[in-house]
């Protein structure tokens, strides 16, 4: 029987010349994140469908992968809804995972908790190019940790990581819900309406500021308040510094609190004057970020060369309460891995300080004592820590050592029955 | 809503420490088999059932997670049978998929292809103690390479592999698929009872050469077969090199092929000459390996001290062709990675080269200048190799401490608004 060679819908193979780039960024990320004390944490696949369905989700919730249940025969004559045949489903992100993690171990663990994922999440996504329904997520959260410093050492560890894996000139964008709610408060909205306020003004870069002024007045909002609201961002434009901050909270007075202008201060300067990497901290009060949970400080990569972001995050302070009974302040930062690897792969990143490689080439009857004696040459070079392929030769050599040397052998050594020299 | 704290039935969270234990192993495992010109690839969890159904599964095929269907709405009214609701499940082990891998790539791959995999599988066992339903598999395999080159390199690579991760004085146990035909057959048992006496001559370290005896009995065979069977045994009994192959290829005398014998004692010679760990090359004419799949060599990693097998693998001709039409030669071994993990934890392993772990204690209320004075130098540390924990003193710091040092920090310092010296 002839079987199935693609892959299942939207998901992929991954090819060795990939994996070799992958497998390299992962050594990187835990060993970067280790020394900012981040301790590498794993979670199954599958979750329970009462916590991926928590609302905490988004969007995502709609996407997820369910799986069958198991155990007595499955009634499918009897099975009226689906939460019949299954109450769990593959993890669409880390972070609902993170915080169950955290709810059933925190007395093992330390305060705060400084935690590192690296997992595949699943989406059925319609798929498209670049996307995946399978795909790498790379998250760090600190866990328990009220003050900003969870935000500046995030957004260090983060950067420096991204330094070392080659990026620079990068943007950091920064905002705080807390302003945004300012801002919006400031202008006249209706509370129950901030959403739909945030929801346009996340369009900015895309529609500009008189696609947003039509968009809100489509959605029915005063004009007041629209232009109250946009000039607060006319005010604010190119200052994407300290300056940026003061010229909005000057205008917003009494409805920011003074806590949250200091929080974004603070995290500039600090992180601005102890990074590693080359990358810009840049103010910007029209950064939104999709999820609903975060509560404080939110934060953007943005890598304007290569179209968009590549990572995000931010504070979230009340989502623990909801599996542990008990707020904890929560902060997280994720890099967009799967977005990376494909600029790597894109701009033929070459992997520094790999092991040479040597390819042996065995005429097709070596056997017996010869073979003992090219293995036991091979054995040496591995242990002088070279990478040693031992392999036949084909009937086209050629064309062998060419595919090898495309794999990067370039030390290609022949041997027949009877050494030659 | 209070949500689950608790991992799904059966799967299981993994801490710090055992996932440095297991970042640690799969650095070592990845490395070793580089020398070894293995290239890493990787297959997405969830996989077409009529793969995961193709047979090559064995018994894990009762054990698939189904994957519920995406797209349209389910119709559970008119869904008659599971194949209405799913046509996906997670995979069950590495091989399958790899199998499929390579028939989607073989052009784009290299011959032979030596592939190694890691990564998580999942089965509906019954969850019991050190058992889960989500675990890591690391296989290497050798696609395309007929001789006996690809078991001395897989037994080479995976017991160097084992050896730099501490484990020495374990057995790899070699048998030969068709030796073990060879005396079914020259015993006289129908050819097509074989599977069943296998399965009886696996438990031979367990009731014993006078169970088999019995439970071969009970079977209903000839006492002739089974003495001239059991014989066999008892003759080659002790002698695990090249003396056990020849006491019973000399019995076997035309029921054996040649290649099979030189097939055998070319491989133990080979991996003796030129083996880089600790261990014995046990011929072993009771080695049976349960997967039907496998054609010629089976080989088995035995810690007798740790009461079991930790690996193993064999020859698989006749599986890529399932997939591809055409047999391609292929041979396998697989670590079995959670055991491993299970006894390095028990044994309490100590990782070696650890960076120095540093702990920044600071006091509640520092911000601004001196804040940034502090991750400055925190910075400074982590350029030097060290691995730099900052946070905040609790109110408890005499348990905090306590914390960090069973951490492995056994460098913490304390930071207050005005340096002390």
């Amino acid at each position: 029987m002839a079987l199935i060679k693609k892959p299942v819908t939207g998901m992929k193979d991954i090819l060795p010349a990939e994996m070799q780039l992958r497998d390299y960024c992962i050594g990187v990320i835990k060993k970067t994140y280790a020394e900012f004390g981040f301790t590498s944490i794993e979670t199954p696949c599958v979750e329970s469908l009462a916590n991926l369905n928590s609302k905490q989700g988004g969007e995502n919730e709609k996407l997820i992968f369910k799986v069958m249940k198991r155990g007595e025969k499955l009634d499918l004559q009897n099975a009226k809804e689906e939460n019949d045949l299954t109450d769990s489903g593959l993890r669409y992100d880390l972070t609902v995972p993170l915080v169950r993690f955290y709810a059933n171990h925190a007395n093992e663990l330390p305060a705060p908790f400084k935690a590192l994922q690296m997992g595949n999440v699943w989406r059925a996504d319609r798929p498209q190019k670049g996307r995946y329904r399978q795909f790498m997520q790379c998250d760090i959260d600190i866990l328990g940790e009220p003050s900003n410093l969870a935000e500046i050492e995030l957004i260090l560890a983060t950067t420096t990581t991204l330094g070392k894996l080659g990026f620079k000139d990068f943007k950091v964008r920064i905002n705080d819900r807390r302003l945004l709610k300012a801002m919006a408060a400031y202008s006249g909205f209706p509370e129950e309406e901030y959403d739909n306020v945030f929801i346009t003004l996340d369009k900015m870069d895309k529609i500009g500021i008189d696609g947003v002024a039509e968009e809100l007045e489509k959605q029915g909002f005063g004009k007041e308040s629209i232009d109250k609201y946009l000039d607060l961002f006319r005010e604010a434009e190119g200052k994407t510094g300290l300056d940026g901050i003061k010229v909005i909270a000057d205008k917003l007075g009494e409805f920011l609190d003074a806590d949250t202008k200091e929080n974004l201060e603070e995290i500039i300067t600090s992180v601005d004057s102890t990074k590693s990497a080359q990358f810009e901290m840049a103010f910007d009060p029209t950064l939104v970020r999709g999820m609903s949970y975060y509560t404080g400080t939110i934060f953007e990569v943005a890598m304007p060369q290569y179209g968009g972001s590549c990572g995000g995050g931010g504070r979230y302070d009340k989502m623990v309460g909801k599996f542990l009974g008990q707020d904890t302040p929560a902060c997280g930062f994720s890099i967009g891995f799967e977005r990376i690897i494909m600029i790597m792969m894109d701009e033929g990143f070459k992997i520094p300080g790999e092991s040479d490689k040597v390819a042996f080439l065995i005429d097709k009857g070596i056997k017996g004592e010869r073979l003992v004696e090219i293995i036991s040459e091979a054995q040496k070079e591995r242990q002088n820590g070279r990478n040693v392929l031992v392999v036949r030769m084909n009937k086209n050599k050629k064309f062998q050592k060419q595919q090898l040397a495309e794999q990067g052998y370039e030390d290609i050594r022949d041997f027949y029955e009877k050494p030659l020299n």
